[in-house]
This record gives structure tokens, C-alpha cells and sequence, in this order.
């Protein structure tokens, strides 16, 4: 790496892949899905190589998939705002046309020959599925091949990596990502995605109900691409079995609002985080307050300060919580071939097998106290407010430490355990740089609030000069 | 059919095959699992040609696993109280060792070689696989081949036909059922099973979790089996993701309890009940009267009519959670080729594409109000009683009236709409006889309180004289 490569990522400059301004193209026929969709594939062949962002590409499918999008274009009857949108799936979720590999071995050629339901879904909103997106090991914390797409010496993030960097390369506007821990929020902020995490169940995670603290979330360029396909899936598949789905009024994203009071989530993220991106944090929220937005840090108030000791050990109960969950279906891969997994997942298999019901009932109720303080800070403000991540992509190698048994070889998970145990949306805004990478603020709510934090990601985005360290 | 052979079941002499009483001899010598197992095979030999109630069955593994198991007992060291235990699978969940085909041809030949979380704990307890057994299509409402035991002119009941069947013809001590509306108790009943329809997430699905409001249960030839393999499931692999799994505080039954008040649930079922059915519920009430239970009825409670009423609903309910619910993963087997499902499976998918995001939550609220009600209504009493069916099992090609849309060929659902949508525990109690046939008493509790309905139905086994009408 010579010095001229540093990375010089700056979120004044940085043009992702939106795909919402091109539809007056289309209904004019300035412009139509396929040619949208040939650039893609033409960024895809120019930075693929180095970026391996994806696991299976179907370029003839969805050629397909694009003609006849245009045509319903051309005929002034698109199916929704994101009909002919070329869109990458995390390959943890299946697909007709395409196998679904999850990052191991174990499941080399797996190919059901049906579609998920967020899958299913967005076909049916006319979207176009060009690829599958590369996962870590089974979702978990063994990394896959791909490279950062602004310095292929770091991490893109994990496990939703590939849908990460082919946003943060420009190779597409939206793709499907999912969140246990922190595999969606944080490579969101390594590529400068805007992202949604939704409330737990908010979006169908179709044969993927394993986890009782998983999502199906959204990567994309914009924050209105990233509402546009959480509303194509919510409408038409809903959410998980039993929950009521994303709540929204409209397929097109929120207006901008603008909170009167936020509070600072730091969480146990905050005693990791980089210098760089604390002053950075900082920095955004002098430019709140100077908006005339009021700011609650955890010394402010007494119910925030709660609510930041309940969710100080998020991570080792996240950690326990999905070992548990897990243990049944991963000693299924330890009967087939043991060498075929890797030593962080038979490490985390270990601990699922030593963890009893009993305590995992502890940890269910515990989690539920955390719930509990969050909805007791609830009303206090309109939304919260915290980094993405712990600070901009690592180098590869630099596992960033380890702990509790987890080594963060695709970056540390720390500021997104809380969110992901209490189950609340979150929307990554990517307006920071540092060390020339990008990071990003998360925007969080109340479960079912979804359309709140997007609201107050869209007004911050707007109100906010980009931020540089 | 001759006169001569119409069916002449009584509790009074039916003697349904159990294991845990022969667990004394396997200690001692006098008996094996091996031999177990054989007389189990041979009773298979003798009656499955007419009952059909495999739908693959695995001699050579299981005799393998009863070997082992009886060197174990040798050892004087068993695993579990189910060490040796043959049992059946209800053939929606997987097993490593044979296919797993759902009673559709499209799933003809699936052998996805691993084992569901409760065929592993099974396993990890020593229980002995036998075989899979016939569920009705995708376990709705389309029957398999299987017949009833005690009558070949009519239903095993459905969807866990084989699981009941297996049961009912001393094939088996204990099978695996599962139930989303009324595919455990309703077989459970026509068979003479003692069963147990968990709380609510109580025993882990495995990868069966696609609807809200299913469970997975045990049918069995007696309380002390099913409940020790209930807790060999739960203390396993514990409950559904999220669930604190079945509460227990041993691997055996519970002692009997003798209830101070019981209220009887109705429910939508009371308006089709046989009137031999209702006449026998009638006795079964005189004689827990006679032994000093206070029974209530509808009218005696204003909550308790307050329950019965938002419970009257259930089975219109439950169609429309579960339609939509399935409505994605039914669209995959529509693609691939809609002339192998049946027309049931079209109509309720037809239903499940209706029902919108708006409506879905519209049932869920409907839901949860059940359940508020039932909670209400919980510190009254004991416990809940009703009937387990509308009758004893019908005459194959009666479908006993169609109603909402659902052709009921493996009998009428309505007596277990209430306790699914409830999410409440169910224990079957065989003690009656209507036309010769079985019938069984359905004791409920509230969610999580498995081992209280449990205790409750184990007094009533005892101290109430089987009846015969």
C-alpha cells in the first residue's frame, strides 16, 4: 500500500448508487431498468475483483427481471417505487435462481429452488435480484472474502459484509442484510450505508426464525431506497409470524423531522470507541444542540442513566443468548464434518452446550429488563442517538481485541449489542469520516418506531454538514 | 363392514402400550429395549398394513439404538427415563435418517440429513427413532393414508394422524405430534391418547417455526410417558427461540392434584358436539362433582362468559393467522407446480393471499385480547375442562359439515380453536366412550402452567370411572 492510496473518504463528496431519483427517467423513458442496470453490472465487473462482495451473481436472470420492468415502466404501471431496482440478498436467505451457500462449506451448492419471503416480496414489487451477498460463517463471526471497498486492507464488516460493500462501492442501491449482535449496523457505518435495522420482527425473515433477537434489515445509498424496500417487503410478506410488521404510512420515506430531544445511547460500545470517532460524535452533537436540538447525555437524567447500566453487558448476553439458540442446529454441522466449521463457531457451539435453560431463562428475563428501561426513557425524548460502530473499518488482522470470547475479526459488534437486545429500530446516517473511512450515527426508537428514527435520520442527514476528523 | 365388527372400545379394558413400567426390568434384567422394541415391531407387523401409519420407518436404526440403549441399562447407567423409548415423528420434522416428506409429493424424497431440535434431544435422552409418522398435506387439512385403528372406516383424526393412530394401535408408547389449530388433541382424543399440547413455545419446533400460534406435543399410551418425554424435549433444547420452554421440576409426571374448581370451556365446539359427547362430558362433570370439585359453567361467572365469548371466534381466527402466516412458503410450492397440491391447500392459500398487513394485526389484537380474557379468568380456578373433540372419530367421507372453509375429513377442529389461539396447555384425558369409539376430557391451564394441567388430568384419570355411553 503506498502512501497516495490512504483512503480519502469524505462524506461531503462520496456519490452512492440511488436508484428513487432515476424513476422520473424512467416514466419519461429517459432512462429504463436495464440501463440501470447494465451500469450496475459494469461497476461490478470493474471493482468485483477486488471488492468480492458477492457470493453468486445472476446477470441473465435479471436482465430478465429488468426488461420486463421496463416494460411496466414504458406502459406506466410499475408495481412500486422500486420496481426494476437491482438489489443484492445476504446469502443467509434462499432464492430460487440462485444457491444459498451461508458462508460455509457445509452448505457448498445448497440450492432450494425457492425464494424467502423478503425474496418473494420484492419480486413482487417488481425488484430486480442480481446477486447473492457474501455472509460470514453461517451469519457468525468466521469472515468471508470480501475486501473494504475504499481500502482493501480493512474489513467491510460483518456478517452482512458483501450488501455493506457493494453500497459502500457503488455497485447497487439497496441490498438485504441481517442483524443478531451487530452484523447490519456496523458494516452500514464501515461503507457509508444508509441503513434500517428494524424493531425485532418488523420484516419477514422467511425460513430464517432461529433467532429470537434477529432482524432482516436494509442497506442502501439513500434513506429513500432503504424505506422503499422495507415497505415493499412489510406489505407484502409482513413480519415475523406473530409480530405486526413495519409500521408505515406510505411507501416513500418519512418526512424529515426534527427531534426537540434526543438522548445519547453510549452503551458498552462508548469504552471501545476510537478517539477519532468520539470527537467526531462530538462534533455532531454540538451541531444538534446548535439546531436548537436538546441532548441528554446519561449523567442528564436518571432513567438514561438506568437504561445504560441494564444494557452495559448486552454483548454477553447477546453472545449467550444466541449460542443458546443456535446449539441445536449447529450440532447438526458438528455431526457432518466438525473440520468444515470454523474454531469461532465451534467455540461459540461450546458455549451454547454449557448454557442450561435455566439460565437462558435468566438471560430472557433480563433482556426483557432492558426492554423495560428502555420504554421507561421512551417518553422522556423523541429518539436516541449513538455511533454505528466503534469507530471506522479495522485493518484486516486486527482482531480490535477480544472479548467475552467473541474475536471481531470483521470489527467490534460493542455499540450494536444494545440495540439488537432491546429489539429497536435503528437507522445508520453516514455523514462522519475518519482516518479517511467512512463511520456512521445511529438513530434509534422505540420498538415500532421505525418510521420516527428513519424521520429524525432523514432530518439529521439534511441538517448536518458532513463531519471530518 | 359386518355387525360383528363394529367397534367396541371402553377405557375400561384398553390397555395402551407404556414404557416407563418397564423400566424395573430393564434395570434388572427381565427385559430389554431391544426386546421392547421387537414387540413393538411385531405389533407394527401385525396391524400397520390396515393402519398405515408410517410414513417410513427405520427397523435396522432403531435396533441399533435399542442396543445401545440396553447396554446402558446394563451399565445401570440410562440417559434419561426414556432411555429406550421407542418412538414415532410426526413427518413434518426432520430426522437425520430418514426422509422427511410432509405428506406432499413435492417434498417426495426430502432428505435433508439432519435432525430437528426435538429428534436430537430425543436422541441425546436414548430414545429410540422408529419411524416417521403420516401427517395430513403439509400438515392441513388434505388426509394421508392413515386409518383408524380401533375402526377402518374412519379418521385417526389430523394432522398428527400417525403420531394418534401409532398410539391407538399399541404400535408405539410415545410419538411426536404438533398442533396449529387442532392436529394433536383432536387425534389425540379419537385415539385414546393421553397428550400434551404444550404452552405456546413450550417444546422448540426446531425449523418448524413459520407459524404463531403452533406447537409441538407428545401423544402417548400414558401420563407418566408422555410428560418424562416432554422434559426429555425441553430440557434438551429447551422451548422456541425467545420462550422459556416448558417448566418443570422433574423428569417424571407430576403427582396427581385434585382440583378445589374447574370451569368448563365450551368453546365454538360446544354448538357441534355429539350428543353422546355431551352426555358423557355430562357424567364426567356429575362424578368431579361427587368427589368435591366445584365446577363452573358459562353462566355461572361473568368472566368466565366473557371468555367464552371472545373465544367463540377461534377457528375463523386461526384460519386467517395461519393463511397468511403460510401464504409465502405456500406461493414456492405454487411455483413449482400447483396440480400437486390439493385443493384445500389452494383454497386456504387463496385465503392467506387476502388477508392484508392491516388485517393480520387486526387478528393479532383479536389474539391477544383471547388471551387477556383467559388470564382473567386464570385466578377464578384450578383449571379448565372441556372436551378434547366434538365427538368420537367420524366415518371416513363424512366431513362433518364444512364451516369457514375448512373441510373437516379428519373430523371437526372447533373443540381446539380456543386452546390454540390461547396459546394454553392442553393434557387429553381418555376415560370416555361414545359409539364404541374413544373420546377423551381436554384439561387446560393457563400458558406455562403445562405441569399444573398435567397434575390436574393425571387425578382425574384416577379417581373418575372410565365412562361408557
Amino acid at each position: 500500500m503506498t502512501q497516495q492510496s490512504r483512503p480519502s473518504y469524505s462524506p461531503a463528496t462520496f456519490r452512492p448508487l440511488t436508484f428513487h431519483d432515476a424513476l422520473p427517467r424512467f416514466r419519461d423513458g429517459a432512462d429504463t431498468p436495464r440501463a440501470y442496470l447494465e451500469r450496475c453490472l459494469e461497476t461490478i465487473a470493474a471493482r468485483e475483483p477486488a471488492v468480492m462482495a458477492f457470493a453468486h451473481l445472476n446477470p441473465d436472470g435479471a436482465r430478465a427481471a429488468a426488461d420486463a420492468s421496463a416494460a411496466r415502466w414504458r406502459a406506466g404501471a410499475p408495481l412500486s417505487p422500486i420496481d426494476g431496482m437491482p438489489i443484492g440478498i445476504k446469502d443467509l436467505y434462499e432464492t430460487r435462481d440462485m444457491p444459498t451457500e451461508m458462508g460455509s462449506a457445509l452448505f457448498k451448492g445448497n440450492h432450494p429452488r425457492r425464494d424467502s419471503a423478503p425474496v418473494q416480496a420484492l419480486r413482487a414489487a417488481g425488484a430486480v435480484i442480481l446477486g447473492k451477498t457474501v455472509t460470514t460463517e453461517l451469519g457468525m463471526s468466521h469472515p468471508g472474502p470480501t475486501r473494504h471497498p475504499m481500502d482493501p486492507r480493512r474489513t467491510p464488516g460483518g456478517s452482512s459484509s458483501g450488501s455493506g460493500a457493494a453500497i459502500g462501492a457503488q455497485m447497487l442501491p439497496a441490498a438485504i442484510g441481517s442483524q443478531v449482535v451487530g452484523s447490519l449496523v456496523r458494516p452500514a457505518s464501515f461503507n457509508a450505508n444508509w441503513a434500517l435495522k428494524p424493531s425485532q420482527g418488523a420484516l419477514n425473515r422467511g425460513e430464517r426464525q432461529g433467532y429470537s433477537q434477529s432482524t432482516l434489515g436494509v442497506h442502501a445509498g439513500s434513506i429513500e431506497d432503504m424505506w422503499s424496500v422495507a415497505v415493499a417487503i412489510a406489505s407484502r410478506v409482513g413480519g415475523d409470524p406473530g409480530a405486526p410488521g413495519l409500521y408505515f404510512t406510505g411507501e416513500d420515506a418519512p418526512a424529515a423531522f426534527r427531534p426537540r430531544r434526543l438522548a445519547v445511547l453510549e452503551t458498552e460500545g462508548w469504552a471501545a470507541a476510537h478517539p477519532g470517532a468520539i470527537a467526531a460524535f462530538d462534533q455532531a452533537l454540538a451541531a444538534l444542540r446548535a439546531e436548537g436540538v436538546a441532548v441528554l447525555r446519561r449523567g442528564d437524567h436518571p432513567l438514561l442513566e438506568m437504561l445504560e447500566r441494564r444494557v452495559a453487558d448486552a454483548m454477553a448476553l447477546s453472545r449467550d443468548v444466541v449460542a443458546y439458540e443456535s446449539a441445536w442446529s449447529v450440532a447438526n454441522l458438528m455431526a457432518k464434518d466438525p473440520d468444515a466449521l470454523s474454531d469461532s463457531l465451534k467455540a461459540r457451539f461450546a458455549v451454547g452446550c454449557s448454557v442450561t435453560l435455566a439460565q437462558y431463562r435468566a438471560l430472557l428475563a433480563e433482556r426483557d429488563e432492558m426492554r423495560r428501561a428502555f420504554a421507561a426513557m421512551g417518553g422522556e425524548v423523541d429518539g436516541f442517538i449513538g455511533l454505528a460502530a466503534c469507530g471506522p473499518a479495522p485493518i484486516l488482522g486486527d482482531t480490535g481485541g477480544t472479548s467475552l470470547g467473541i474475536t471481531h475479526t470483521t470489527g467490534n459488534p460493542a455499540m450494536n449489542t444494545a440495540s439488537s437486545a432491546l429489539g429497536c429500530p435503528v437507522v445508520t446516517v453516514p455523514i462522519l469520516a475518519v482516518e479517511g473511512m467512512p463511520l456512521a450515527l445511529a438513530v434509534s426508537a422505540q420498538p415500532h418506531q421505525d418510521e420516527r428514527a428513519a424521520a429524525i435520520a432523514r432530518w439529521i442527514g439534511a441538517a448536518i454538514a458532513p463531519i471530518v476528523m
